[in-house]
């Protein structure tokens, strides 16, 4: 149960924003900017992928699994990817580069001190630009909060794979900006 | 020296945004809306204390005294409140429900699972309101990735406590949301 009452029935993040639409504005602003818009070389899914697996370093199960599901339904295949980098980045069927980001994004992950030059110098070396090495250190440090508010408050996280792969479509085709479908109106097979 | 070419030679954060516009907007918002908005119940210079707080407890050097200058010139005092904060927050002269609040901080710092029913409990003992609970979580949390974010990326932080007093009569006056003045243009007696 939420730490406080939040007075929706929405899951994860989406109750918070509910609650609070004050910072639900920037919040949702800073996603949709940093996952969603055109970017410069990362495709939204290997933004998200970054996403998903700082999600997982930091053990919140509502982002790993949105985030996670947004990144297959962008990638295209059966989740396979993202099974992978959550298991094994370093053997994940991923470019090269994306591994040394991901790299990267777990030694922001564990403090931002963490990150050295010689992590900076091995993504460059695999072809990283200076916005996709600033990008990477910025969706880490945004998911060290995202995670750290979705689960500070204790927010409903339910367990169903169908729940988050019906939002995960929602939010590959639509961005961040749109309102969410209600649970109650999925027409979920699987029990919640 | 920054891990990436920033062009620019604002100190910390301030670089990062004038780098990226994109992403600058939505967390410059963030920042204004959680700290210097008008509250139901937090002053701004509570609200400061608590970010100022998390950035000690992340170690951030550019963080903890650019938020500890705005709090001491809302709190219109000679910073003793917040030597006493960063020091000793359990005996720092604030309130017992700041010192609960500050109690959840820390705990968000260090992972947002580890906020308990007792924390939250003890807080609105004090007198917490839900959405006092809910802006210490997000601010604690959004301070987890401003400080990543400033440190991940390895920006100029100077050490001049003059610099930061003066940024931070500017931001407690005005806001986030206004350019800042250039360290070339501060007339510093101190040297950086």
């Amino acid at each position: 149960m939420p730490h406080i009452n939040l007075s929706n029935d929405f899951p994860g993040i989406r109750s918070l924003f509910v609650y609070r639409p004050e910072t639900a504005g920037p919040l949702n602003a800073l996603v949709q900017t940093l996952l969603h818009d055109p970017h410069p070389s990362l495709s939204p899914g290997e933004r998200e992928l970054i996403a998903t697996y700082v999600s997982g370093l930091n053990n919140c199960y509502y982002c790993t699994n949105i985030h996670g599901a947004i990144a297959k339904h962008h990638l295209g295949d059966d989740a396979e990817t993202v099974k992978a980098v959550l298991a094994h980045a370093d053997t994940a069927p991923i470019s090269d580069k994306l591994k040394a980001l991901l790299k990267i994004a777990a030694k922001v992950q564990s403090g931002g001190k963490n990150v050295t030059e010689t992590d900076v110098a091995a993504a460059r070396a695999e072809g990283a630009t200076d916005v996709e090495i600033h990008d990477t250190v910025l969706i880490a440090a945004a998911f060290c909060m995202y995670n750290r508010y979705v689960d500070g408050l204790a927010t409903w996280q339910p367990h169903n794979d169908e729940l988050y792969d019906k939002m995960g479509s929602q939010r590959a085709r639509e961005g961040y900006g749109t309102p969410p479908v209600k649970v109650s109106e999925m027409q979920l097979t699987q029990t919640i």
